[in-house]
């Protein structure tokens, strides 16, 4: 079965009674609303929150946790299976949890500036001009993130799809971010600073066929 | 002899007396700093002029004026020998004129809002960050461009180096610059939109070996 989720396209078995399922899992906060300006209750201390939208299969998200201990990490992602999925190999993971919602309704879930970083990894590309606004870097999204980042919170994108990427760094550019950080090639072996970067499961493949992989760091203009 | 130019790297045999031939073409104004606020009285009429800066051989501005009639071009070019060599082809195209100068200095030769576009072709990367002031897309150079263009003025920039586009685009992103157009690759074989596209006999040789062209075309924002 394929399932197009925000975040990427990635194949993934239907699971039965996913609803109830997911509610099992400590890990996924079914009703992440009612922490809104109170994860600290949640995660037990006041360290800086980052988000990664369109999750996936959490590869990200964990890597990151496990060696920013003093960050706390929460997922976003919108399909069940796939989100029930990536919970089930967190548990003892202290500083992550997922949430399992729309991407466009964030400051339900969120305080304004509550947000140190997010991070759009492989987002879906929704090449036809008709789906625009379905893009996770059209004004619209754009808009929602600055009502949940801090100050100084950035955002963290990367993809391999050209098109998308173009069209993301002129919508950061007109809505007055500044660009901190730009590659376009972000594995190429010749940059020995980006080795240590975290990869997602789908970048790790892709750079592996010698693909380029495209990386914006931006944060709103003061 | 290998000369390092403004605009590209290029083999040009040296020229004896280049000084005093330089003189006799007709092509190479020799005084530009005569004609700031009177360009139309040199080309005898008032349309607009597009500035190749770092023009090289002349390929693309020549291309550009035989296709244009209607648009003025001033090829600035720093080294006698590329201009004079250019200006050996162009005899018989009224529209455009070459000036040897510094394209730092270049509100010398320009009054204010003169020039309606400015081209950057595949200009000196200088890689080492102790250069970055000689590089065309430096903040010295873009106040400079910004004092001779319109109030609508774009500058569209070309070149293969990934580098150095990673850094303009940021330059142009901090000094306030609209991105209007971005292309990654530009002479990709599926976006049949740029087929038309005049090359630099530079970008042609790298573009046959598959190699990808960077584009940015920017204005000032309002």
């Amino acid at each position: 079965m394929l399932f197009i989720v925000w975040g990427s396209i990635m194949r993934v078995r239907h699971i039965k009674n996913i609803n109830e399922k997911i509610k099992e899992c400590s890990k996924i906060i079914l009703n992440p609303i009612d922490y809104k300006g109170k994860w600290d209750t949640l995660f037990k201390n006041n360290n800086p929150i980052y988000l990664e939208i369109g999750m996936g299969k959490g590869k990200f998200i964990i890597e990151n946790a496990l060696k920013y201990p003093d960050i706390n990490f929460i997922g976003c992602e919108l399909c069940s299976s796939i989100i029930y999925k990536a919970s089930k190999v967190m548990n003892n993971i202290e500083n992550i949890f997922l949430i399992n919602y729309d991407a466009y309704k964030l400051n339900d879930c969120f305080e304004k500036k509550e947000i140190g970083k997010i991070y759009l990894n492989f987002s879906d590309p929704w090449p036809k001009t008709r789906h625009e606004k379905r893009r996770l870097t059209s004004p619209g999204f754009i808009k929602v993130y600055e009502s949940i980042l801090a100050n100084d919170g950035v955002i963290e994108f990367k993809t391999d799809n050209r098109h998308l990427f173009e069209y993301s760094v002129m919508k950061f550019n007109e809505l007055n971010y500044e660009i901190i950080d730009l590659n376009l090639d972000l594995h190429c072996v010749e940059d020995v600073k980006n080795e240590e970067v975290i990869k997602t499961e789908y970048e790790e493949k892709f750079t592996e066929l010698g693909n380029k992989i495209y990386y914006i760091k931006v944060r709103l203009k003061k």
